[in-house]
C-alpha cells in the first residue's frame, strides 16, 4: 500500500490512503489520524490500512483526486533520523578526490550520522536556505521506517521491522561541512532539511525489486530539467537496509517510527571507474558533489557548481510502465530571509 | 511551574503538573494530554498549566503523592535532542590529556551533537548496556525545551524562545567514541540513552538563579553514594543557552520541543588549574571521563575506572534550603539482554 500525510491546519497532517497509481486518495481518519500514530501500533494499523487500499485501488470506494503539492513528508515527526553511508563508492570518491585513503574498515562497518528529526519537507517544499556560499547539494537516496528495535538485533530481526520505504533528498551544505566535520562532532549545521517524495510504501509495492534488503530500481534525478543521475539503487550498496538498521540500534532501543537512510545513491561504471555523467552515456550521479569529485580527480578541480537560487531538482523512480513508484520529490531553491 | 509525564498505558504518558515542593501533582488532562502537545501549542496552554500549578502550590487542589519512580522524560519524545558542550573546561581537558592544543574557535563556536531523540529514560530508569567494555560515563548536565526556532534567528530572539528547564544524564560509552569520531560522522554508537530528572521547570522557578541564560546552581552529583561533582553551572559556561540555541537553528527551522543540553558541567578550580576531587576539598566532577583525564595529566595514566553493571549515579539540583529543585536522577547501570 502507499500511505501519505496531507497538509491541513495541525503540525503533523493527515494520514491518507494514496492509490498505486498516485491518482486517488481517501483519507485513513476512520482509522489512525496520523502516521506516527500509525506506526506506533503497526500491527494494528496496517492490516486496517491494507483494507481501505485494497478497496481503493479495486475502485470499490471512489476517493478523491491526490495532489502531491499538498503532501508534506510522509512521516513528518519520525522518532528519529539516521542517515547511512552504504554506497561506499561514493565514500571513496571524497576521499580520492582529497587524496586520502579509505580505510578498509569503511568496507565492513557502516558510516551513519544522526540527521534532525523535525526539519522534514514535503516534495514540492521550497528548500528555503540563507545563503548560496553554503554550497547547496542534494543527496538523493532511499530511507526505511521501522517498527520498534530492540538493542543489539541483528540483521535478519531487523529485516522484519521495515515496514514502509520513502524516497527522499538529504539537502547538504557542502561548504560548511569540512570546517563542521574537523571539530569532530559530525554534521550539524551542515545539513539542511530533508525532503520526501509524497507517499511511503510497503516494501511488497515493489514486487522482486525489493531483494536482499535492497531497492533495485534506478534513481532518476533531473537537475534544472536535465537528466543528471539514474543510478541504481540495488547495485554498489555495501549495506543493506537491514545491516544499516541493526547499525542503528546496536546501543540504543529505537522507538518505532525512525528513519533510516541509505545516503546517496551512487554506482560505479560498468568498467569499474567513477560514474560518467549521462550526457557522455554514464549513469550520472545522485548529488552534485559526486561530479565535483569526478571533476576534480579528473582535471584538477571541479568544474561543476553547487546550487543557486531558483535552482530546481526533481528526483523519482519508476516502475517499468513508466509509472511514478514514491511520486516525485520537485523543489526549488530559495533564499531564506 | 513545574512539568513531569507520569508513565501510563501509552508511549508519551500522561502529563501533568508536580507542586513546587515536588510533594503533590495533579493531570493535566482537562488542558492537554502530553508534554509534546503542550509544547506544541505553548503559547495556548502554558497559561492554564500556570493557573493549575498555582492552585496546586496554594493549596487550592489537593492533588495526589508524586512518585517520582513513576516518572518518564518529562518530554519522551522531543522533536529533536541536541547537546552543546558549553563548558569549554572540559573540551580543553579531553584534548590535553591526549597531548592535543584546544584551536582557538572552540572558544568562539559551539561544539554541538546531534543526539537520539527517542531514546529518553524516566529518573529512576536502569541504564540498560549491552557490556562494560563499552566504557560506561554519566554526563550530568542542564537542558532547555524550546518553542518554534526560525532559522537563522539570533541569540536575543533565541532567549525568548527558552520555554523550560530540564537536568539530564547523557550516557556515553567512552570507549567507542575513538573508533567512531575517527570516521568522522560524530557521535551515534557511543552514545547510549538519555535520562532526565523528574520535572522539567520554567525558568523563574529558579528566580535569581537563572541569569544571562544560565543556571547559576551546583550541580550535585553522587556515584555509588558518594559525593563526586559539584560544580556550578553557571560557571566556566562559554556559551549560554540562548547562543546554543542560536546555533542549533543555525541552517534549519528546528520544531518546538528541541531539546538542547549544555554537555558536561565543567568549572575549573578557583586557581585556574583543573578541578580537583570533592574528597580532596575540589568541586569534583560531572562524569568519569574528566578525573581520568587530570588522572592521565598527572600521573600519565587513568586510575579510576569507568562504570559497571550495578553502579548507581545520582545527579541532582537543590535551593538553598535544601530542597530539590527537579527531582533527581537516580539510576542504575544493568546489563541488558
Amino acid at each position: 500500500m502507499k500511505l501519505a500525510t496531507l497538509k491541513n491546519d495541525t503540525r503533523y497532517g493527515e494520514l491518507v490512503v494514496v492509490s498505486r497509481d498516485l491518482k486517488k486518495y481517501i483519507s485513513a481518519s476512520s482509522i489512525v489520524g496520523t502516521m506516527r500514530e500509525a506506526i506506533d501500533h503497526w500491527d494494528v494499523h496496517a492490516p486496517q490500512l491494507q483494507a481501505l487500499s485494497d478497496q481503493l485501488n479495486d475502485g470499490d470506494v471512489a476517493g478523491k483526486d491526490f495532489d502531491p503539492t499538498q503532501a508534506m513528508a510522509p512521516l513528518p515527526n519520525p522518532s528519529q533520523w539516521a542517515d547511512g553511508s552504504a554506497y561506499v563508492n561514493h565514500v571513496e570518491l571524497v576521499r580520492k578526490a582529497r587524496g586520502a585513503e579509505l580505510p578498509e574498515s569503511f568496507w565492513e562497518d557502516p558510516l551513519m550520522y544522526m540527521g534532525a528529526p523535525d526539519a522534514m519537507l514535503g516534495a514540492h517544499d521550497d528548500v528555503e536556505v540563507g545563503s548560496e556560499d553554503w554550497g547547496i547539494d542534494m543527496e538523493a537516496e532511499i530511507g526505511v521506517i521501522c517498527d520498534d528495535l530492540e538493542m543489539g538485533l541483528s540483521s535478519e530481526a531487523a529485516a522484519d521491522k521495515i515496514k514502509l520505504l520513502v524516497l527522499l533528498n538529504d539537502v547538504s551544505y557542502r561548504a560548511l561541512i569540512p570546517g563542521e566535520l574537523a571539530k569532530g562532532f559530525g554534521f550539524f549545521q551542515s545539513k539542511g532539511a530533508t525532503a520526501f517524495a509524497p507517499v511511503a510504501i510497503t516494501p511488497d509495492e515493489l514486487g522482486e525489486h525489493w531483494q536482499d534488503g535492497k531497492v533495485h530500481r534506478d534513481m532518476l534525478v533531473h537537475y534544472n530539467g536535465d537528466a543528471f543521475g539514474k543510478a541504481n539503487a540495488g547495485v554498489d550498496m555495501t549495506f543493506n537496509f537491514p545491516k544499516l538498521v541493526s547499525h542503528a540500534a546496536k546501543t540504543r532501543h529505537v522507538a518505532a517510527g525512525a528513519i533510516i537512510g541509505s545516503g546517496t545513491v551512487s554506482n560505479k561504471d560498468s568498467d569499474g571507474t567513477p560514474g560518467k555523467p549521462v550526457k557522455e552515456g554514464g549513469l550520472g550521479y545522485s548529488c552534485i558533489a559526486e561530479i565535483r569529485m569526478i571533476e576534480t580527480i579528473d582535471e584538477g578541480k571541479p568544474s561543476t557548481a553547487f546550487m543557486k537560487f531558483g535552482d530546481q531538482v526533481r528526483i523519482e523512480m519508476k516502475n517499468d510502465d513508466g509509472s511514478s513508484i514514491f511520486g516525485a520529490v520537485d523543489q526549488k531553491i530559495v533564499k531564506f530571509g
